[in-house]
């Protein structure tokens, strides 16, 4: 647990309709910078012991964070896209992802170009539900050759299957924050190993 | 002119039919983070007289973008939205947009609680082309009250109009690279003012 970004979830979190966890102020529509600046750091911290030559992500929350934490490891970033563009070559890796959050499926692409059996890869995102942009992303990472070394989480939700599921396949699953549950009526979320000092 | 842009992208650029112009390597599918990280300095330089308290781009390519940029200027980024999610408020800013990459027109959308009248914006893209998205994003800035105080770009397709529209608009307006012409036939990329030594 990354105590400063707790706080931060508690103080500016609004939990909504349908189980929707909103940090919209401070990590994926605006961004506290700081914050995040820190939570590089933290991955940093996490996998230091893993040679990481590349970080993946997949648009559009995921980037700044995965940018960022770029920085600490001196690696490059390729984010998978969201649907077909006429300026991505026709040789690409693609999965469908279902998104928890908009109810729908994306076509998720990576150039072939930038995906390949020397890669090292820390898959970083932002948000862990479900687990079916992870599965995505793992797919794409595979199907190239390369190796997932890790998997940065800014935020788990710990009542949805994604955690179980990631950790089950084997992979080094690491989340700054587990949200085990939330009130909606009193707004109080609860964390996992919230009582532990880090 | 930023050099040592200009010089990846003679280098790594690759022109497609249709006069686009692929920087997929290292600016907006990988990201080459120690260029951007030079690309956020080069910006801070360009608008060092500015007072700016956030940074505003929109999704995809431009976040990682503006948020090494904000490193810079110790400042938040919001990034607009592409399309109505249910995770944004009913309360937003709204404009239209057309992308020239993808010939469609998207809703892109900004949080009313993001943006206000005292905030002093610095805009950020990777690319301005026909101006579309920059217009859109000057809409929602100046929707809200902000002021939009300058615009950095880090490619200008110099041979398409939204460069002079912004101008026009009395912006302040500061490309890193700017491309007069490219020649499909022999790959070559013109630059303007590529002779002048920065």
């Amino acid at each position: 647990m990354m105590q400063m970004l707790v706080d931060r979830i508690k103080k500016d979190g609004v939990i909504k309709h349908g189980n929707v966890l909103k940090v919209d102020s401070f990590l994926n529509h605006q961004m506290d910078i700081e914050l995040i600046n820190e939570i590089g750091k933290e991955f940093k911290r996490l996998f230091a012991d893993c040679e990481i030559n590349k970080i993946v992500t997949v648009e559009a929350s995921g980037i700044g964070i995965a940018c960022i934490t770029a920085q600490y490891f001196n690696v490059p970033v390729v984010f998978a896209k969201k649907s077909q563009s006429i300026n991505i070559d026709g040789d690409v890796y693609s999965t469908q992802i279902e998104s928890f959050t908009h109810k729908r499926t994306y076509d998720v692409i990576v150039s072939k170009k930038f995906l390949n059996p020397n890669d090292k890869v820390l898959i970083i995102d932002d948000f862990l539900a479900n687990g079916c942009a992870l599965v995505g992303l793992i797919e794409l990472v595979t199907c190239a050759g390369a190796s997932v070394e890790g998997i940065g989480i800014v935020i788990e939700k710990g009542s949805q299957a994604g955690g179980e599921v990631i950790r089950e396949m084997g992979m080094r699953l690491e989340s700054l924050a587990i949200v085990d549950s939330m009130n909606a009526a009193t707004g109080e979320i609860f964390f996992r190993d919230a009582d532990k000092k880090e």
